[in-house]
């Protein structure tokens, strides 16, 4: 039996008119035909909605394809997983019995999803101001403590910046092979940093999104990170001339 | 040296206040720094927040996979290009002189871009009511008109159903190939309808995604449609056993 909502409701600043409302948005479809999936499709528009127009106004000087970045980030499934851990919202799902057995109150997606749902459920019963208030209680923090000076920058800029900040030349970027059939290629991309030698490969559906994979490969080689993109460490290919 | 807006306002039924939004919405980038491209990214989020609160009111028992493929039909690039025309808003841009003579003013994407502009200059000028009218005038009749029975469905499910209605037996996909390196690999799927001797073939970065590509090639077949997906026409290939 979930848990009564009251406490929810105070963390997200919204007490429901309509109750029913709120129990269908926290209510997961192994529950049964009355659940949540259409709010949280309501809740998806509204949440980038209202989060872009918070970047939009936070940092005035960003270009769109920045400020889509970051929004990308803020609105995704681990993002909304934490907040709704914060919100301890495991606790007020209700989901089918076998769901439930398996963890599925602490499982990301559904937890990410209910979130969504929330803020759909808001929308329809506070309208749009309603919504925005707790989207924006829930994402001011997370908005102030960007730092855009590093965050939201594509690897390939991220990738020149750290290079020229150090002195090293510019990485070369070189299609080696295309594989597939015309209109689904794919594209393999070397990035080589001559003076570090390093040498990274990417994969992608087109060239740029090749580039940027490689690019990626070498930042996390860099920064010296795990490598879990797409991407042939350098130890393993022959360095070019 | 674009027309006065005033007819352009009447249209969309709404008069700025803050007449430098309106004119930041019509300024495509090569004219310069003062653009629509920041306007664009909120008129983007704010356009798919109301077409979707339109959609879900109007179709109360519609899943929200069919709800979301809708969305995308309303708010792509062509369909904001048509209204974009009838709004007559090539006449209203500021292009940069090179733009203008290569025929920028008439570009689907200059005119979609414009119009999400102008719907996010509306949501700053007005806040969200204002950018939900004036988005609710131009998109009730186009969902009006929707058909919920054929709209939205995804190529698979039309397939069946078409199958179904004449009483032939179900198309069968069949996994021919995988193509390119793990993580990065391409699928080619055949989709058979045996009673029918129809063979088509769908590629994609996943089974799924080739079987639909490979169920819309059969339907535009059997439709009698010029095929413009990846799909290798039946008369190319050998019939299976």
């Amino acid at each position: 039996m979930p848990a009564a909502c009251q406490s929810l409701e105070t963390h997200l600043g919204h007490t429901w008119r309509e109750r029913h409302l709120l129990t269908q948005a926290l209510t997961h479809r192994s529950h049964g035909a009355d659940n949540n999936e259409r709010l949280e499709y309501l809740g998806d528009g509204v949440l980038n909605c209202v989060v872009g127009l918070m970047l939009y106004q936070h940092f005035p000087d960003l270009p769109e394809g920045r400020l889509s970045r970051l929004r990308a980030n803020l609105v995704n499934q681990d993002s909304l997983h934490e907040i709704a851990r914060e919100l301890d919202l495991g606790r007020y799902l209700r989901l089918g019995e076998g769901e439930l057995k398996s963890g599925g109150a602490s499982r990301p997606s559904i937890l990410a999803d209910a979130l969504e749902s929330l803020f759909g459920a808001a929308f329809l019963d506070g309208g749009f101001e309603a919504a925005r208030a707790m989207i924006e209680g829930l994402f001011s923090e997370r908005i102030n403590a960007i730092n855009p000076t590093v965050q939201g920058k594509d690897a390939k800029t991220r990738l020149q910046e750290w290079l020229q900040s150090r002195h090293h030349g510019l990485p070369r970027y070189t299609l080696i092979d295309t594989s597939g059939q015309a209109h689904a290629q794919t594209f393999h991309v070397e990035c080589h940093i001559a003076a570090l030698k390093i040498t990274t490969m990417g994969q992608g559906c087109n060239r740029k999104t090749a580039e940027q994979v490689a690019a990626t490969a070498a930042m996390a080689q860099l920064e010296g990170k795990k490598i879990t993109t797409k991407s042939v460490p350098a130890a393993n290919k022959a360095q070019p001339a």
